[in-house]
C-alpha cells in the first residue's frame, strides 16, 4: 500500500468540523448513513471534512480508505494548511490522484499539495507543531468580503495589554482552564512557543505556535485576550487563571469563524 | 428634504444585481411583493440591492424613499465602492442614520460612509467616472477563500499580449460589439481612460477606468482579453472588432463573480 501526505485548505463555514461523527477511529456511523446516496450529492452541512474525504477516497480506491488528519478543527474553523495522510492502492501518480480528488471535492475544500511518504508517516502521530491564526476585525464598519473569516470586535483594543497577557501564556503550562474538555484523564499540559499579535490596518492578527492545542484552547485564549484588550481584565491575572485550572476563570469562547489552522510541522 | 450620499459595499453572490425589478424608476413590482412580509425576513436570492435598500429606508422614514445608484451592477457582481443617493426627512445625524441602516442590513451589504450633500446631487446623473476591477485566478489550484471573488483560468496567460490588446481598447470608441444590449437607440460610445493589467502572485488584476460602461461591457472585454492571453486571438484584432460593432466578433461573457465596482468619481 502506498502512503500519501496531503495538504488541505477548507472553508469551515458549512461543516461540522474536521472529525467524523462516531469516534476518532474509522467511525462507521457517518459512512453508513450515506452509503445509499451519491457522495457528490450529500448535504454538506451535515457532514465533516474527514467524512467527506474518506467517502471520496474509498470510491476512488474501490475499498475503504481511512484518512488521518493532523488533528481536529471545530465546526466553522478554516484551514489553510491542514495535513492528512492515508494508505491507498492506486496506479495513479501522486499528481494525478490530487487532480482526481480535487475534481470531486466541493468548492470549499481543496487539496493544495500531495506527496508520497514512507509507510510509517502518520499525520496525527507525527505532528510536531501547529500554527493557528485568529483574525479580529477591530472596526465598527463590517468587512463584507472577509466576514466569514474574522471576528468583528468594534471596541477599542489595547494591543500592548494583550501582548503582555500573551507573554504570561507562552511557555509550558497546564492549560486546563483554557479547554472545554470535561474529562480529566489525558494531560492538559501544552507548550505555546509564541503568541504574536500584530495590527494590520483595521484587523488584528493573533498567531499561535505550539506543540499542540487542546479542544477549544485557541478560542478560549482569544476570548480571554480580547477581554484584556478591552481592559475588562488585567494581563497580570493570567498566571492565576492557569494556576486555578478552572474553565470559569478564563474568558468566553471566541467565535469559530475567526480561526484558521495555518500549518502543521513534522 | 435632506439629501444623502452613501458609499456601499456588497457581495453580489446572493442578489439579482443592483437594479430593482420592474424598471429604472421606482418600480413597484418588487415593493408590492414584499409589502406584507417583514423586510428583514425576505429571501435575499429573489431580491436586488436597490430594492432591499429602498424597503429599509422607507421603513426608517415612514414614507417611500427612492434611492439612485451610480449605475447597475449585474447579478453576482460585487461592489467595494458603489455610490447611491436619496432624499429623506429625518432628525438623525448622518452618522446615526448610517448606523441604523447597517443594523438592519444583511451581512453581505454595508454602508461604509455617508455624507449630507447639496440638494442637486444625484448619484447616477452626477457620476463622472467609474473604476472596475476584475480578478482572474491564473492557477490550476483553486483558491478556497477567494473563490467567490475570482474567475479561475488555469491556462497559461500571456500578460504582454493582453496589455497590447488592451491598448487598442483604451480611448473613445463605439463599444457596440462589447455589449449585450440589443436595442440600438442610445449611444454606445464610451471612453476608457485606462486598462491596467497587473500580475499579483497567482492572480491577474484587470482595472478598468472610464467615464461609463455599457451593459456587460467589462465582462465581454474580459472574455476577449482572456482569449488573447490564451493566444486564441491576436491583439491586433481589436480594432476590427470595435469597427464591426458586432457582438459575435468579441469574446465570451466572463463570469460575474470576478468583477467588482471599486469607485465612482464625481
Amino acid at each position: 500500500m502506498r502512503n500519501f501526505k496531503i495538504v488541505l485548505q477548507y472553508e469551515g463555514t458549512r461543516y461540522k468540523g474536521w472529525q467524523k461523527q462516531g469516534g476518532t477511529n474509522a467511525g462507521r456511523r457517518e459512512d453508513a448513513e450515506s452509503s445509499d446516496s451519491s457522495f457528490l450529492e450529500t448535504n454538506a452541512k451535515e457532514y465533516t471534512i474527514q467524512g467527506k474525504l474518506e467517502r471520496l477516497l474509498s470510491r476512488i480506491a474501490g475499498e475503504p480508505v481511512e484518512i488521518h488528519g493532523s488533528g481536529r478543527t471545530d465546526a466553522g474553523v478554516h484551514a489553510y494548511g491542514q495535513v492528512a495522510s492515508f494508505h491507498m492502492d492506486t496506479k495513479l501518480t501522486a499528481e494525478a490522484l490530487m487532480e482526481k480528488i480535487n475534481s470531486y471535492l466541493p468548492e470549499d475544500i481543496a487539496v493544495i499539495s500531495i506527496e508520497e511518504v514512507p509507510d510509517r508517516f502518520h499525520a496525527r502521530l507525527g505532528a510536531k507543531g501547529k500554527t493557528y491564526r485568529y483574525r479580529v476585525l477591530n472596526s465598527s464598519v463590517p468587512h463584507i468580503f472577509e466576514r466569514r473569516y474574522v471576528w468583528q470586535v468594534p471596541e477599542k483594543l489595547d494591543v500592548q495589554a494583550m501582548c503582555k497577557a500573551a507573554s504570561y501564556l507562552e511557555g509550558t503550562h497546564d492549560f486546563k482552564a483554557f479547554t472545554s474538555t470535561k474529562k480529566g484523564k489525558k494531560s492538559t499540559v501544552r507548550t505555546i512557543e509564541a503568541i504574536e499579535i500584530v495590527r494590520c490596518g483595521d484587523e488584528i492578527h493573533f498567531t499561535f505556535r505550539g506543540n499542540g492545542f487542546l479542544f477549544h484552547m485557541v478560542r478560549i485564549l482569544m476570548g480571554t485576550l480580547i477581554e484584556t484588550g478591552k481592559k475588562n481584565r488585567r494581563p497580570e491575572e493570567m498566571p492565576a487563571i492557569l494556576e486555578s485550572g478552572l474553565r470559569e476563570n478564563a474568558g468566553p469562547l471566541a467565535p469559530a469563524c475567526g480561526l484558521a489552522l495555518m500549518e502543521v510541522s513534522y
